[in-house]
């Protein structure tokens, strides 16, 4: 299309010309770098790669006015220091799981992920038109940080095992490498949860220091290459239904943006949100293929195993609600958002979902 | 925050500069006015809703430079028009499901809902990841028309009975308001789909010309007052087990475009797309409540009466692939995707929630 069909084309001619004109017409916009510190490496191009698309878009809409450079995990940071760094300034910006800070808080969880809790779409409502964003702001402001939901695994899978769970007494003694809030609700099961880095879980599981492992989903799984040492591979995780990751502003940093890149930002990070969700649902089903031809086993946990661990989870919720008045009151709130939840997703969603699944195609 | 803190805060001089001094450093980009002719009425909240958002979203992120301004079905085109009105020009864009012109061409439901498809998740999936979104414009393109996914009502309920159903046979000669690819499904059952004007509908309901009428979820079908002539409220509307809005954009109005309006202009949508559908999960529980307060009994569709439809509609998209390639293309690629999909959320996400909806909270 020529530059002739353009301005006709167009119905205002300012539009048309501008079209032409763009690189030039927005030098009076100014310069903004910030560096966004990420929990994940490259390898995870879901997770990883959603910091990239909130960075990509926001330049894109800024005439490369505003950029974010993103770096993966250990490059500035840890990738579980995100909080720090963002707290104070070393980086304007993060890309996190809440749940890796349960050791400042537990109320961190609820940002994330709550074992047993929401399913995705229940978790963004809750987030975004059930008041759950601002509860989860203003805990996070005594952080001086700013959190935007930019990105989602959805329900995640409950791990490779080296040998069967035919019962919750098989759980007695396993030692799993699992993080967070589904580690203390499996440790009031019999489990010892182990705490290992990426590097290091391969060779225990291997060598049988490691019973069991969880990490997210097959398409993330895969990469890591568990099938060959513990083939049972189960389902669901509960204690990740949904698992939303987010950017993590500094306070000051946002606050000192022009008004059109904070809101950029904003819309880049709730596309970013939808965006990292339909990756894992689009690529998941591929790679779980792939890992069963490799001789992956999907079985599902017994039921008493998941009967008692939902009985444990809001056990451990109540207690922490007891000593702690920052998660009970977001607690409280989500409790009586999830009653609601349920009760509607039983009749206006899962009716469907039910008989699709259970149709042979 | 005074003008120092905020200077202070900042990481970039120019950063902290820009916030207090945005308003007159946009005047360098262009000024552009676009129409936006909704479907739905001002009342509906959350589908004219969302189009509202995009406009917001697009002038906050644009210092107002570019502005949508959004017109309720009927003030420029008919709610069911909007096809015509962006493929000709008489708006710049549109607000609208996909859905109402499978008169045109019954391709146009694959970018919306397919009875007895996708749910939302599996739907965003295809459309985001799975090469759908790229078919679905190529159809499109015909039509002069870019188009930008940009809300949804998820799965939607099966509408309002004056009788109840309780197998196939209660079917026969049932007078069902009911548009679109549901209704020529549900008319290979022996239903009798009706066609009318949203104003007649309810004294027709009221009179017993029509027995039963579908229109969303309790939030949008609350208003319309329907529980006092027709209690019984059935599930699942297998019909709309998704139902994706969107953004329509002429092409060459698009093309005029700034790119930086333009990729404005996307991630809007997209987070107009997550906005939509989290607000009708954070609404439908509450309104489904009210509405059983008033008299609404809700009932799950007898079996036979989901079998038989499930049947007919695959069985309908089958005829409508051998006389249309256009539908054909579309729906080949559609159900190899939908294949996979439905292997992997029956371990992936399935036994998370049937866990949860099994619990009495």
């Amino acid at each position: 299309m020529d530059r002739r069909s353009l301005l006709k084309g167009g119905g205002f001619a300012a539009a048309g010309a501008a079209a032409v004109a763009s690189p030039a017409i927005a030098q009076g916009m100014p310069e903004v770098k910030w560096r966004m510190a990420s929990s994940y490496p490259k390898s995870l191009d879901t997770l990883y790669g959603a910091g990239v698309q909130v960075a990509k878009r926001v330049a894109a809409a800024t005439d490369n006015k505003f950029q974010i450079q993103v770096f993966a995990a250990g490059e500035i940071v840890g990738g579980l220091q995100i909080v720090d760094a963002v707290q104070n300034g070393t980086v304007e910006c993060g890309y996190t799981l809440s749940s890796y800070y349960i050791g400042k808080d537990p109320t961190f969880m609820f940002e994330a992920s709550v074992p047993w809790g929401f399913n995705t779409r229940h978790h963004n409502a809750w987030m975004q038109h059930g008041g759950g964003l601002q509860l989860v702001r203003d805990f996070l402001a005594d952080y001086n940080i700013v959190n935007f939901p930019a990105g989602n695994t959805g329900a995640q899978m409950g791990g490779w095992f080296r040998k069967e769970i035919n019962s919750l007494e098989d759980l007695k003694g396993l030692k799993f490498r699992i993080a967070g809030m589904g580690g203390q609700i499996l440790a009031r099961l019999g489990v010892v949860p182990q705490v290992l880095a990426g590097g290091d879980i391969y060779p225990a599981l291997e060598r049988g220091t490691l019973d069991a492992v969880e990490w997210a989903g097959p398409y993330d799984d895969e990469k890591l290459g568990f099938v060959k040492v513990a083939k049972y591979y189960y389902y669901p995780g509960f204690w990740e239904g949904t698992a939303q990751t987010s950017v993590y502003a500094n306070k000051e940093k946002l606050a000192a943006l022009p008004e059109s890149y904070r809101n950029i930002l904003e819309a880049a990070c709730a596309e970013a949100n939808l965006w990292c969700l339909s990756k894992y649902d689009a690529e998941n089903p591929d790679a779980l293929r792939r890992v069963v031809s490799q001789g992956a086993v999907p079985k599902a946990f017994p039921r008493d195993v998941l009967e008692a661990s939902y009985k444990q989870a809001f056990a451990l919720y109540g207690e922490l609600a007891a000593q702690n008045p920052k998660f009970k009151k977001i607690f409280d709130h989500w409790m009586a958002f999830r009653d609601k939840e349920l009760t509607w997703f039983r009749i206006g969603e899962f009716p469907f979902d039910y008989f699709i699944y259970s149709q042979r195609n």
